[in-house]
Parts: structure tokens; sequence; C-alpha cells
């Protein structure tokens, strides 16, 4: 029945079978979700992904495979890799700052540079 | 000529044409680099999205569809959205932390927060 096709289905224009394995994380209110994966991956590809999955991992795996279809439409270049580049140099910037104040509060807690600081609400 | 080709063409078991869109980012000395983004988005795909960019980007899109491709054969479910979720979970915690150490130092450099103080080495 042509109105109960998933999105996968449709974009294909085949019938979806009562077994579709992209039916489940593909539904038919959401056709770019399939488009963007398709376009990316080709439609092969992920429901080789789905298929070689434990059925309790696909949804997770069609939404990760979307997210990173997203992504390299979003930036054809660096995709999702771009994303990791970014937090990456994020996180050494945190970690910096991190390590820069732990050490900088190490020094003013030694006994002799508290000594050598003049403390004038004291 | 046989053992010129690339290792794409090599894979796809086709010639290499001289102005082919695979050969200068997957040379034949490294058949893997193509195994898994073929894998994972398709010869066809690969090639478009290569195609569809300026020849200056081509190599920097080549290396992140293989990182991507690479993420994705290692972690069938969550693929590089994984490392994303993990470095944005660091990142957090990174910030958090920082903000927390910021909190104590504001709050330790208030004077009535050191005249309320013992200052033993003092």
């Amino acid at each position: 029945m042509n109105s109960s096709r998933c999105a996968a289905c449709k974009h294909l224009r085949r019938r979806c079978p009562s077994d579709c394995i992209f039916a489940p994380y593909f539904p038919s209110n959401n056709p770019r979700r399939f488009a963007y994966v398709h376009k990316i991956f080709g439609a092969s590809n992920v429901g080789k992904i789905l298929q070689d999955l434990p059925v309790s991992y696909r949804g997770e795996a069609a939404n990760t495979l979307c997210y990173e279809a997203y992504c390299r439409i979003k930036d054809p270049v660096y995709g999702c890799a771009g994303i990791v580049d970014q937090l990456n140099e994020q996180l050494k910037i945190a970690e910096y700052q991190l390590a820069t104040i732990k050490a900088a509060i190490t020094t003013a807690l030694q006994p002799s540079y508290l000594l050598d600081q003049s403390l004038p609400m004291l």
C-alpha cells in the first residue's frame, strides 16, 4: 500500500516490504532524514550497516548515520571529522587553562609564596 | 597500464584513466584507505563528493572521509558521532572543573573570606 511506505521506500520508489530494514528508522513523515543518508552513504550501504547490527542497536546507528550525513552535506570537506577537530581544539584549550590555574594555585599555596606577598586586607 | 592503477581502480578492477578522480588521493600503495571509504560510502558517492569540490579541497575531503569510514568500521553503531559524543562529555567535565575552580578562587579572594580564615603558616 503506497500510503504506508517508509521514507526510504518512497525515496527509492519501491514497494515497502513488511520486514523493510529502513521502515522502523526512516518514517514517511521525515523524508529528509533518509534523503541525507542516501546522498552520503547510499541506500545499499545504510541497509547493510543496519542489517549487520543486532536490532536493539539499529535505531542509534540510524541516528548517528543521519548526523554524519547531515554534517557532510553542511561541510563537504570536513564533515563530522571537522566537529571532532573543533572539539579537540576546545578541549586542549580548556585542559591548558585548568593546568595553568592549578599550577598557579599550587604556587600560591606555598608557604614561601604566602610570606612574600603583601596582604593589605589583613 | 595495470601497474600504475590507483588503489580505487585496482579495487574496482577497472582501467585507471589519466584524469581519475581517485588517483591523487588513493595511491596504489595504500589499498586499505580506499577499501574503507568504499565499504562505508561507496565509490560512486566518494567520487561525487570529491568531484563537487574545488581541487584544492579534495585531499582534505578524502582524508576526512577515510577517517569517518574507519570510525564507522571500528564502531558500526556510533562511528565518528561517538567520538563527538565522547569529546563533548570530556569538554563538559573540563569546563565544569574550570568554572568550579574559578568560583572557588573568586570566593577565596573576598576580603571577608580571607579575614574568616585562619592562616597557620603566617
